[in-house]
């Protein structure tokens, strides 16, 4: 192991993106603007909407940016010239980035995020950005589906145990507050992003006295509000009376706020424990409920009408268990080409969905004036003006027969300017405020987009001038790639 | 949003640790010694072992464990009372941590790590020990899953993009590098931990150029060792003939090292592209896959005949994507009472796997000396001696009927003394060396116990002694649990 110090996240790049900064710079294009646009090109979970998740970490990311003199030691033992490492010395993001809100409701092939700067910069962030985006909409994602099955009942994130290392769990419990959560068990979370943060006792606690009895009377002589885990040694033997004869004892001098069940068959024990609560006259203490709890194990509690007023939600939310990886990608669009002009650029694929939209695009959200609901998306190139339309051909990017025309509507630009030639000129909001805006935009959705189980697909649509545009491009491009 | 900085990791914990660290210390019990095991229950992948990692990253988070004073005044904004947070100032980890090596073959349901401390201590290092553990073994077991299947061809981490956040990007392709990988795409992980770095182009690297002709006439300019990505427009017909085209070329001015596959049906091109290539004279430069790859995949392409040399795996490895969570849990299984007696402790479960061990136990590799294989791990109280005896009963331990007797063998305890009263005493070795003793101790395995589909459960027994104890606590404990 060498000694450099761990000083900087610059180098938290895959190594192509410096042997690319390279021979860019040898060739003397590296100050060319590029444009690239950042995209999933599937909705995870099978889920109709994600939440966006991911730019207060990006701003810090992009402010930052510098090599280090550690990482250029580092560069040089590799091999890499004193010129070039000169040159990476001075290197900071000088760029623009567009890019939609925290807690934003967006979709598969839609920019989320553009980058428009000089090439070598736009790649060197690649890596960090989709590392960004992709984990923390994956996790604003899920925690929104299990949102939609929580309704009013919060939801507190507990997983930092199961999170992939530490920064997983800062910036996922972030991400599921944004979707609703309520609250954090991650105390480092509560005072760097001022989530409300709740916990009370772990099985080692009653471990660490005689009985259960005791330990509960230390509990609520140091803590006058008491959530009691009542399933250290028998939930409905043990646990519940016990913490029922500790409440009566100690009568106003604690509130007895809670029980949690962590074990066991979570719709039987919640009905037994409401049966002894109620009986006991502690109609108000809620029932808490954890142990590997998603959206299905809640709807399936539901249904079995599980006495539940309170989810703690670890494992499969902080790691989106069941589909743990979200995809997006970083395309090229555009480049200034010899003449400093703009050109648009296009990557082609055997995989249809995999061909990039060339061009410098917009992104708008076509809102509906009467029903305040969204009738889908609409990506057009950057000198439209769909807004100013009295009427709108919505149709489908590949099933091109699928369309309507949409008139009466709001054509909500959905990008914001974040950077401008690098200076930030956006000020993320406080994140009660994130909560808030995406709670709204969830409601300008149908019901129909935001069911768990086969929600119906979201009209992402390109404009007639982009549609025309791509086909040009993929016309031009075959000469190249399916010669004969 | 407050303001306080990020400047300790003593807060990355739940916050029920610090509710009972508070009722500990009102009860003047938290310097009472305690000890907890660190282990899971329960075998990741259906794998017949697991690969221990993180104790680098714990050795660290120990060595600098305290409070900073943002966390304090966090606390105190909290509610927390003024002596407490002046009592919190002043811990640090002050006791004793014994731990398998990194790079070990574990088992389920043996302690990986034990901590004997005082109980407060013990209690809020809890959270972060098992983040650590959690993530790092999952990912270094994943890793050498993949590598039974890769055999002697070199497997490089490509996954930083869809990393759970930047902490996971970087410790998950260390534990992916104790497993038998040989290199990877993160340049921070190269430079904090020596790792052999890799990686060339990128898509946009083609696309920032007219056509493949230049990109590639160009990236060779730049670097003598050339590894060209032949897949941006169409892999058969424009990149593998261009690679062809500009290595002939440039003849010796470069290294034609390798083409590189990212998309498509890699057995088909893979076969294809071997095919022009040695039909070019290009004998020797290599196919490098990648694209979604995990252990599954790649038994498939080799099944299928596909000429890959080396493999580069991301998403599915960094995200250990088939089950991303391993459920270790920390658990109390001893501490001083009111006499200073250390005395077991037991948590019961109506769930029998989640009954814990109690006492100080020990665990020991019983290896064969004729075959030079490991008969299993036996857990043993602290006081036993295995090592002296000529014969060992080894059974099942909860099929206590299935058993045999081991004779001629080496008992080897796996643990090392990580720290003793809070100093460390144990040097972690570089990396490569761990990577060694990984590859050594997976060789004391049967060949059974490697397979990925069904392969034979090793045994991890207990001696007769742990054994009747566990039987002697459970019975006691049923006054609490299981009373009428």
């Amino acid at each position: 192991m060498n000694n450099y110090s761990d000083d900087s996240l610059a180098l938290h790049t895959d190594l192509y993106q410096i042997n690319m900064a390279k021979a860019y710079w040898e060739d003397n294009i590296h100050h060319k603007k590029a444009v690239f646009d950042l995209y999933f090109r599937k909705l995870p979970f099978g889920n109709g909407y994600a939440i966006f998740a991911g730019l207060e970490r990006i701003i810090d990311y992009l402010q930052t940016f510098h090599f280090s003199e550690s990482d250029l030691d580092y560069l040089k033992e590799l091999g890499y010239k004193r010129d070039f490492i000169d040159y990476l010395r001075t290197v900071r993001f000088t760029g623009n980035v567009r890019a939609m809100k925290e807690g934003e409701v967006v979709f598969n092939n839609e920019p989320i995020l553009q980058v428009e700067a000089p090439l070598i910069e736009a790649q060197l962030i690649e890596t960090a950005l989709l590392n960004i985006v992709n984990y923390q909409t994956l996790i604003a994602t899920k925690a929104s589906r299990i949102m939609q099955v929580a309704g009013d009942k919060p939801a507190s994130e507990f997983g930092t145990r199961r999170a992939h290392e530490f920064d997983a769990a800062l910036w996922g419990t972030r991400a599921t507050f944004i979707s609703g959560f309520s609250s954090t068990s991650n105390v480092r979370a509560g005072k760097r992003f001022g989530i409300p943060i709740s916990g009370t006792h772990a099985h080692s606690y009653v471990q660490a006295y005689e009985d259960e009895y005791i330990a509960f009377h230390k509990y609520a002589k140091s803590h006058k509000n008491c959530v009691f885990l009542v399933d250290t040694y028998d939930t409905l033997k043990s646990g519940v009376p016990t913490a029922i004869k500790v409440a009566k004892e100690l009568g106003d001098n604690i509130n007895f706020e809670a029980i949690r069940l962590d074990s066991g068959d979570l719709a039987y024990l919640s009905k037994e424990a409401r049966k002894l609560l109620d009986e006991a006259g502690f109609v108000d203490t809620k029932i808490i409920a954890s142990n590997d709890l998603d959206e299905y194990t809640m709807m399936n509690l539901n249904a079995q009408g599980a006495k539940i007023d309170a989810w703690g939600i670890g494992t499969k939310v902080i790691t989106a268990f069941d589909q743990p990886a979200l995809g997006a990608v970083y395309k090229m669009v555009a480049m200034e080409d010899e003449n400093g002009e703009m050109t648009d650029r296009i990557k082609l694929s055997s995989s249809p969905e995999k061909v990039t939209t060339p061009g410098l695009k917009k992104v708008y959200r076509i809102i509906n004036k009467f029903t305040n609901k969204s009738e889908g998306d609409y990506i057009a190139l950057n000198y439209e003006q769909p807004e100013k339309e009295s009427k709108l051909h919505m149709f489908h990017p590949v099933h091109t027969y699928i369309g309507s025309f949409v008139t009466n509507f709001i054509a909500k630009d959905l990008h914001e300017d974040i950077f401008v030639d690098g200076i930030l000129m956006y000020e993320n909001p406080p994140l009660q405020e994130i909560q808030s805006y995406s709670k709204e935009q969830l409601n300008l959705l149908w019901e129909e987009y935001k069911r768990s189980l086969n929600p119906e697909e979201y009209p992402v649509d390109l404009s007639q001038a982009c549609w025309d545009n791509k086909m040009k491009h993929i016309e031009e491009m075959k000469k190249y790639s399916f010669k004969k």
